[in-house]
Parts: structure tokens; sequence; C-alpha cells
């Protein structure tokens, strides 16, 4: 079939890139981190997608479950070995084939559905090496790195993902053979969700209760072969299989595992802290905090790929708006570009500006990571605990804000985008997962509530404050706002103060529990719904304090001024936007008055406005590539209609007039006498 | 396999129903319209899911998209069936197979991925016999009840939607054959998203731009047959197919139709108002005004529809939560069941109760329905404007919080919420589509927008106001609330006194721009965002206050102390959620004390604990049978681990030890030197 889809692209949206002043590709050498690493990217895209057939990103949704499997499996091999080339022509000698730049584009980029080797690459390798002697990282790690074997990261269990303490496999330490054996005691301890455990890993890193001669000894990993490598049917005593269908991720492959008798090695279990020695002597652990730091890693991690997730559909959403006509606003005038309703643009620019927002904390939070193991290698912990705190924020946040705007925008392409070609559904179903994994956002605000208690009653009994929560003495005195102005810094200054009476107004429920008899742990549970709220603002002043202050800092000191002022303007629209959105709690701790809130509205009416004309600039500057946006309704060259068309062609089930359940079952009922 | 579900329930939900005090059985009647009904609907349910295959309801998952669409047509065939013999026995020469109470159990409790003859069973007969003259409702909407002919109907296009005026279709009369002749001018005009048209229906209303010696006409319904009744291939000059997969509704095999040169009789326009005669004449439609009533029938339907779906969820969600064990509350303590997590109750029973005020408001629109029906026969319509803005916010909201609650459920089932088989995202699939379908939510809430500012110009002039609408008038003065206090009434007040004053200053930003030179519409869309929350607040007072109402009045009259005190309850929490939710404008223009604000916080934690041993037996009462709710996480007896692990033992993947893959693409990668 010729393509019916004109080479030209869409005179809207040609016009749009004409009239915009902000300039795209300046952008995209800023939001990529610099023109060599933008060009770098650009030169791994075009490489991944060279020679994939046309339509390849349909293809899935119309095969069925096992297809799906099979097809990424395919598709792993041949991107891995794209990636492998690519490696060795830069960096000779070069070992690691998933370099970590490449990930990003790696996992969202060519497989919409992800793959069955993310966990493999994203954890098993990084577990080993975090946790493993180093002899088990060159046993192990390297093993892994090329892919002689695949492995998963296997903690959760059907009955237990939140609360890991309450995990129920069981290693027993045999040391007349030197070997631990592995137990499912029942039903709910079988893992379940592991990434590619269903049928693609031949390893598995299984957390598990340590027990040396009956006596506890706390949660160690241990590296279990599950699969024989040359026949991949599971080893003796290894019950594995997948999990079934999801929500998103059709091909990570999840799955579940049980153990029976499963014996391993005393060499497999991860020694790089807690050891047990050949005779079954166990030494603890000596730190305990370190592994805070992975988390806030794997955070940073998070909040990058949601928050480009969200600018995803943003771009899709944006280009949709500039291309579909519909309801004129005067009614005698032509039908105006989508884009030109106030209430459109209310649905778009908010998301823009707050998926770069995360993607800049994302930074923020990776300088500050940096600068913290900096400090723990000069034997300086102080900073863990508003690390893990900042970064729980960051990830529940994020991840929260970013999925229900992925949504918002989806439904901003009206019937369009319930079509799977939008592929906006595809990128929720992909990043609503990660509202869950890596600790349940209700669970990390309950966290970060703990630490502002702990920080409050700190505060209260005059010891020192961590900087990053320092703004909370301002919650002692009620009534102590500077007058409201119309500044950045006042808007965040108010989000500030605002979580701080929050936190104390928390802090007082939490007490007055206490002193009516309940104990801290149902005080707690019991004020719970005030402290979740503290927690949230606690990451929203963090969000707003550092998009405005990288925006207005030394980072974008060199960009030309049109394509500042519209960073600026999506600061602006981020700032107003979040006071309206939290005017809830705000009017409660500081008095606006009526002319006050209606100038942020009037602000909020008035940088859309201004958002207007440069929002396609604006997506074009995130540089997301055709192949890896996948939407009909999101292309470059705004050809939407032509796109779908063909798409719905392209459906299997139109590859023939009619279909078998015709002549057997509705004809028969149709001419039935009923 | 034998079934490794125990035939005992877990005994959590044993308890939790043993110790609730509400009548589940006797809110089930209540729910649904006394024990008659009640008894008939599990009678239809029982016939519906017997026979079935074990496991029918996760099997549509692993099918690929032409497997789902053929299993679908042919369980629509035997449901059909039953509920004919089931008609045929209650209602002997009774011809309607589709009878409308069966419709809900029907639509969403056997096809979970809704079906391929939703859109002939809900529309093509109803238009028909809506806009047809006596003949052609002989003619074809008895074939259509009688599935002789399957119908869909036809009216968004590929470019327009919403905007339905600007669709391009085009019906040309040629009085010398007096035939119609259709065409589809250009891409962007073909028919796109009709249930059923892909594969399924053979004729469709068109609905079509007419054309009587070129000259401009109107829009019309035309009917087109559009497939061979014997063969079931396209009629000449039809191009027809299904529009792709999409992110719900799996197998309602929604369509394309472009047409060329199509001729159809004269006698093919629906003719109950406009007219066209033999040569050419056209006659006007007398009536401009009624098919509004048709929109405020069809969303009644749809609030129904999404608040049931809502219900559905929360069921689900609150079944789980009462089995799941997970942290400590005292750390000393075993795991709780994480309903007791005041975080979790705060997931879910604030949905239970917005789903009952829905269906509540939904009947309670339906009385009004049926009164402006009386009054138009007797010639007055006065009533319609309110009813149709009131049906609109009523279809807005439900739509928007009932795919928002039902999502919210789903994460508060953490990581097992994300699986298919837990029926909670093809819920949502399902539900979301509400959104765009039947005027798009912001679409409609601009419609209410446009209704409120003419209320209130009539209110300025002195108008008479529409009784829906009277309390506007406490937006003319400020600061005239009276003090509040902790009655229901007052938060319902204190709503409508926000809707009138966010009316105000939404008018105030109107008016002050069309004295500033803009046009009226141009005014309209740039103060479209307060418009859309004065909007939005008129549909919530109206919800509160008849949810509030009708819980109190005489048709709970009956219900013992314990189950009336059960529902006072969900009124309690719907009310005290829904101020705090909008505390944001309620403190604009209400002065509430810092004790007061707390006291509603308080309300809301204590009505939680109060709600709290009583959810279960609550959720019982909406008598969502297995069948229906479909849901690993969600059965009746709480067996959920059991479930979810032959759910997954059942995947057709672990139907072999290995896939395909491995030998073909894994394993050589893997033994690759790379």
């Amino acid at each position: 079939m010729t393509s019916i889809v004109p080479s030209t692209p869409n005179p809207d949206i040609v016009k749009e890139r004409r009239n915009a002043t902000c300039n795209s590709e300046e952008l995209a050498q800023w939001f990529h981190g610099g023109a060599e690493k933008l060009k770098n990217k650009r030169e791994i895209e075009h490489e991944l997608f060279k020679g994939l057939e046309k339509g390849y990103g349909l293809k899935h949704e119309y095969l069925d479950h096992e297809g799906v499997y099979n097809r990424a499996v395919e598709q792993v091999v041949i991107a891995s070995k794209k990636l492998k080339k690519l490696q060795q022509e830069r960096n000779p000698g070069g070992n690691d084939i998933w370099p970590k730049g490449l990930y990003d584009v790696y996992s969202h980029g060519l497989f919409p559905a992800n793959s069955p080797v993310s966990t493999h690459i994203t954890m098993f390798v990084d577990v080993i090496k975090g946790q493993g002697t180093p002899e088990q990282v060159e046993k192990w790690a390297k093993a892994a790195e090329n892919c002689n074997i695949i492995g998963t990261y296997a903690q959760t269990e059907l009955a237990h993902g939140t609360n890991v303490r309450g995990i129920q496999t069981r290693a027993d330490y045999d040391s007349k053979t030197q070997e631990f054996v592995l137990n499912t005691p029942c039903l709910q301890a079988y893992k379940w969700w592991p990434g590619g455990l269903g049928h693609t890993a031949n390893h598995a890193n299984v957390v598990a209760q340590l027990y040396i001669n009956g006596e506890h000894k706390g949660i160690q990993m241990f590296i279990v072969q599950v699969r024989d490598l040359e026949t991949h049917m599971p080893m003796p005593g290894v019950d594995i299989g997948e999990i079934g269908k999801k929500v998103g991720m059709a091909a990570v492959n999840q799955g579940f595992l049980g153990l029976k008798n499963v014996r391993i090695p005393r060499e497999n279990m991860l020694m790089k802290n807690a050891k047990v020695m050949p005779d079954g002597t166990f030494i603890e652990s000596p730190v305990s905090k370190l592994s805070y730091m992975t988390m806030v890693y794997t955070r940073c991690l998070i909040v990058n790929l949601d928050a480009t997730y969200l600018l995803e559909a943003a771009t899709i959403a944006t280009r949709y708006s500039a291309v579909r006509r519909q309801s004129p606003i005067n009614p005698n005038d032509p039908e105006p570009q989508i884009m030109d309703h106030v209430a459109q643009q209310l649905k778009l620019f908010p998301e823009i500006a707050t998926g770069i927002a995360y993607h800049i904390s994302a930074e923020h939070m990776w300088e500050l990571y940096n600068q913290t193991v900096d400090e723990i290698n000069n034997g300086q912990y102080s900073r863990l605990p508003e690390m893990h705190a900042l970064s729980c924020a960051l990830k529940a946040l994020c991840t929260t804000d970013a999925c229900a705007g992925i949504e918002r925008l989806r439904l901003s392409c009206g019937g369009h985008g319930f079509m799977a070609v939008a592929n906006i559904g595809n990128i929720y179903g992909n990043a609503v997962a990660a509202y869950t994994y890596e600790g349940e956002n209700t669970v990390l605000l309950l966290q970060i509530a703990r630490f502002l208690v702990k920080s409050w009653s700190y505060l209260v009994e005059g010891k020192k404050m961590l900087s990053s929560v320092e703004y909370l003495r301002q919650g002692l005195k009620k009534d102590t706002f500077p007058k409201w102005n119309n500044s950045w810094e006042c808007i965040v200054e108010a989000l500030k103060y605002t979580a701080a009476h929050k936190t104390r107004i928390a802090f007082e429920s939490f007490s007055e529990r206490m002193m009516a008899g309940e104990t801290q742990p149902e005080a707690f549970n019991n004020s719970s719904i005030e402290l979740l709220q503290a927690a949230e603002l606690h990451g929203r002043q963090f969000v707003a304090e550092t998009f405005w202050k990288q925006i207005t800092g030394p980072k974008t000191a060199n960009l030309s001024k049109p394509t500042k002022a519209a960073l600026d303007n999506l600061v602006e629209l981020y700032l107003v936007h979040t006071a309206l959105r939290h005017m809830n709690d705000i009017l409660r701790f500081i008095s606006l008055t009526e002319a006050d809130v209606k100038s942020l509205q009037n602000r909020l009416e008035a940088v859309l406005k201004k958002l207007r004309p440069e929002a396609i600039a604006i997506t074009d500057g995130f540089d997301f590539s055709d192949g890896v946006l996948n939407s009909v309704l999101g292309a470059y060259d705004g050809n939407v209609y032509e796109r779908i068309f063909e798409a719905a062609k392209m459906s299997p089930m139109n590859q023939k007039p009619v279909q078998d359940s015709f002549e057997k079952h509705l004809k028969p009922f149709m001419k039935s006498k009923m």
C-alpha cells in the first residue's frame, strides 16, 4: 500500500513553527544537556529505528499475549546488537552493553510496551555490583553485562510488597554441604512481579529470610539459577511462570517463582555487607544506612522517566491541538485550531510546565545525590535522612502528577485519544506502574510525614534542623507571613509557609491523640490524612523552589532572550497554577485579599496567552522523534487524519471483508425467528 | 485442573460480615428499587452466567484482536437467546428482546469488554422510534428489535465530533429517481467511531447534510444499508472497516464508513419531523427543542452506568482491603487488614459515597425527566433549559469523578490492581469512554456556563429565574452567608452560596472583557477558566443537595435503623469531603474560623471510623455477582491469593515451559561473544 500521508507537513503546524520566537533547537540542546549529548542521542535513535518495518509500533497491538512477548524478545536482541555495535565504535574495549545514557532511548523509545529485560538491565546488574563482593562482581556482573546470563530481582511476594520485612521466602544454611536451602513456605510467599522472571530470566536475585541453625538472621539476597542455560527448562524445585496480562507493560514478562528445597552454594549469597562463614558464623552488616542511597538513585531515574512520559504525552496532545480544528469561537468565523480555546490551553500548558519542573528537579536531586556520596565517602552521614525524604517526595509527587497529567492530555484529544494508535494510553500504562513500584506513593508520603514529625519535634525541642526543613520554623508563629506581592519568591515562600503550618496542625492532631492515650503509631495512623497533606506540601515547595531557582540561575544564562522567556513563562505558569491549586491550604494561613486572588487568576490567563504561540516550538524542543512518540496524533509533520486512516487500514481485522463469526454465529441469529 | 480456591470464605471477610450492623440484603433491595426487582435481576444474572466455562472472563485477555471480536459475537448471540427465552417466559408475546432493565446486566456484566451490538441496542432502535414516521418504525424498528438487521448510529466523523454542524457527509436529493445520493467528500468526512460498524452492522443511521437542488437543508438522518444481508459483503460504494484497537471497549468493533454515490430511496430519510416530498419540496421540522429530551434521557443512562462502574471498582477494592494484610500499625502487632489504615479508608469510602450520590442523582433526574415529559405533553417547555443544564452537569461530573475514582481505587490495590485479572483496568477503560462520548465533558461544562451567564443576566435584569438557578440570587450581595454551623444544610447552602459567587465573578470577568472591546464569544472564551469552575460548582450543589434530601426523605423511611445509619454516614462523608475539596472556593466567600475547618477535618476522620466496620456490608449491598465483577481481587468469598495464582496458571504462555523465542533469539544472543 502506498502511503496516503502527504510528504509535506500540515500547514497549521508549519505556521506554528514559523511564528514561534522560542528556538526549539536551542531548547533541545539545553534540555538534553548540551549540543554533544543531543547529537549522540539523535545518532543512537537513528540507528535504533533504522530498518524497522513501517508501522512496527502498531504491530504489537494486534498480536496475542504470547505474540507480543516473543516479538519483544526478538526486538530486544536486535536492539542490543545495534547498541553494542555503537558502543564498540565509540568506546572500543568498553564492556557495558547497556550504557546508562542509552537506557531512556532503549526502554521507552523502541519498545512502547517496555521490554522483558528491563529488570535485568536496571536492577540485576546493579544489585550485584552494589551488594556483591569483588569476586561475586567478577563472576556474575560480567556475565550479566555480556548477557551470557539474564537475571531479575525477586523481592515482592504475592502477599508482601510494601512491608518487605514480612516476606516469607526462607533460606536455611546447611553448614554440612555449605549450601543454602531455599523454600517458599506457602502460596502467599510466591515471588510475584519481577520483570522478565516469567520466561526470560535464567537467574534471579532472590530476597529471603536467612536462618542459620533455625536462628533468624534478617533479610539477605541470594543468586538463584532458575532455568537451565541450554534448555531454558525450569531448574529442579523451581515453579516458574508469568503472572498474566497487566494494565500496561505488555512485554515486561513479569513472573512468579516458587522454590522447593532449592540448594545453592554458600557463595551465592551477596556478601559485600553481611556474611555467612563456611561454618555458619554470621557476620552482621557494618552499615545499615547505605541502602538508602540506592533508593535515592533509583528514584531519580523514576522521576526522570515519568517526567519524560508526561512530556511525550504533552507533545502528542499539543501537536494534535495545533492541527485539529473544531467549534468556532465567533459563530461566523471558521473553526479555530482547538489550541485557541482557552479551556484547551489549560489542559496542555500546565502539563508541559510540570514535566519540565520534574525534569529539572530530578537533575537537581542528582547533583545533591553526588554531593551526598562525596560527603559519605568523607564519613558524613547527616544529610541522608533529608535526601531520603526529598527523593520520596519527588518520586511520589512526580509519578502522581505525571499519571494524572498524561490521562488529562489523552482526554484533551477527545475520542481520538482513546485509540491505541494515539499511544497515550500505552504511555499511561507504562508510567502508572511507577505509582506503585519502588515504594507505593502513599507509603512514601507517610515516610516523609514521619520525617516531618521528627523534624518538628526537633524544632520544638530547639535542636539543630536539617537545611531542607529549616523553613518549618515559620510554623511556630501564626500570622507572620509578610505582605503578599506578585513575585515568584512570594509564591514559593507562601508554599513553604503553608507547608510549615500544615505540619504544625498535623503535629498538633498527632500530639492531642497521644495525650488522649493513643500509642504513637495509632496516633500517627489516625492523623494520617493531615500528615499526608503536610508531606505533599513539603514536596511541592521543593519542586517549586527548584524549578524557579534553576531557571533563573546560571544554567540558562547562555540562552537567547526568546528561548529564556519561554522557560520563564513556564515557571510563571507552574507557580501560579500550583498556588491556585493549593489555595484551600494557603487561605487558611495567609490573608489574601480578593484582589490578590483575582490577580493570580489574571496571571494564569495572561501566561497561557503568552505560551500559546510558543507551544509547538517548546514541545519540539524536547526532541522526541516520531519513532519514540509512536503516535498517529503526535507526528512531527502534523498529518494526523491520514495517519489515523492508514493505521486503521492496517488492522488485521480489515484484511478481510467478513469475519468468521458472521457465517458461524451472526447470520443464523439474524435469520432465526425469535 | 482442580481449583485451589478453598470452598470456605476468607476468615477476615467472614468477620467483617458478622460484625457489620448494616443489613446488606435490605440495602440491596433499596438500591435495586425493591425486592421484586432485585429478585428479577438475580434470576437474569443467574441465567446469563449459567453454563459458562470457568475463567471465561479471562479468556479474552489472551486472545488477539480478531479473536476477541469473534468470541464477543458468539457470546452476544448466546446471551441474546437466553434473554429472549426469559422474556418469552415472563412476557409471552412481548417483542422487545432488549428489555431495558436487562441492559445493565447485559452490557457490562457478561461482557467485561463491552459488545459489538451495544450501539444497535442503545441507539439504532431508539433513534428510529424517536425520529421515524409510523411506517418507518413499522418497517425498520421491528426488524431491528428482532435482530433481523443489525444497525448502528453514524454521526461522528474523522474531523468532527463536538461540532456536529461541521460534519461533511452529504446527501443530495434526486427527485427524478426519488433517491438520496450519499457521499463522503473527503478523508476527514469518513464516519468514525460508531459501535459495531466495523464488521457487525449491516445498517447505519447516517447523519448527513441534506441538499435539495444544491440548497442546504440542514442535518438529517438516513438509514443506509452498508452490508449485504446474505454475504455480509460491503454494499457497492461503501468503504467500511474497523478503526483498530482502543484503550477500552475491546469488543465494541467501532468502525469507519466512506460512501461514494450510494443511493437510497426517499423513504430512508427519517421523517417524523423534517420531511422531503417526492418532488423535492422540503418541510421543516415543527419542533427544534425536543431533541434535548433524548439527550437528557441518554445522559441519565450514562450517569447510572458510570456510577455503577465506580461502585463495582469500590466493591473490588474494599473486599481486597479487608483481606490484604500489610504493615503493622503498632510495630509489635500483627499486620492489620489494610482497611485499618486510615489512608486506605480515605481511598475507599469517599468513592462509595460518590457512587451512591450519582446513582441517586440519576434516579432523581429520571423523575424530573418524566415530569418534564408530562409538562411538554401539556405544551409547557419552560423547564427544558434547566433540565438540559442539569443533565449536562450530572454527566460531566459523574463521568469525571467516576473515572478518577476508579483509577484511585485501582491504585489502592497496589501492584495487584495492575493485573488485568483484577478487572479494574477494564472497568476504567469502559467507564472513561463516557468522558468523551455524548458530549465531551469540558464542552458540556461550557454549555452549563452559557446557561449560567444567561441566568445571571436575567437575574441582573430582574427577570424571572428558573427554579434550579434561583439560588444564584445570593451572589448579588457579598458577605451575606449566615453563620457557619455543622449541619448538612449548612454545607449544601455553602456550596450554593459559593457557586453563586463564582458565577458572579466569572460573569464580571466576562463583562469586563466585553467592555474592553472583545466580542461576546471572545470574552466567553477568555473567561472560560472561571466559567468552568462556576459550572462545576453548579453541578456539585445539585448532587450534594439531591443526595442529602433523598437520603433524609421518604425513600429511606422503611429502612432499619442501622442500615439507614450507614446511608446517613455516607451522606455525612460525601458532604464533608466535598466541602473540604472545594475549600479553596468556599474560603474566598465565606468566613470560616480555624475551628470551623478543624471541625470539618475531625468529622471526616470520625465518619471514616464509623464506616470502617460497615464497609463490606455496604458494598455487598450493591449486589454485584462474582460474574459481573469478574475480578480475582473482588470475589465475594475473599479468597484473593488463590484466585490470583489460579488465573496466572491459566495464562496461555504458562501452558508450555519455554517460549519459541528462546531457541530462536535469546539463546543465540546469550551465547554470542559480544
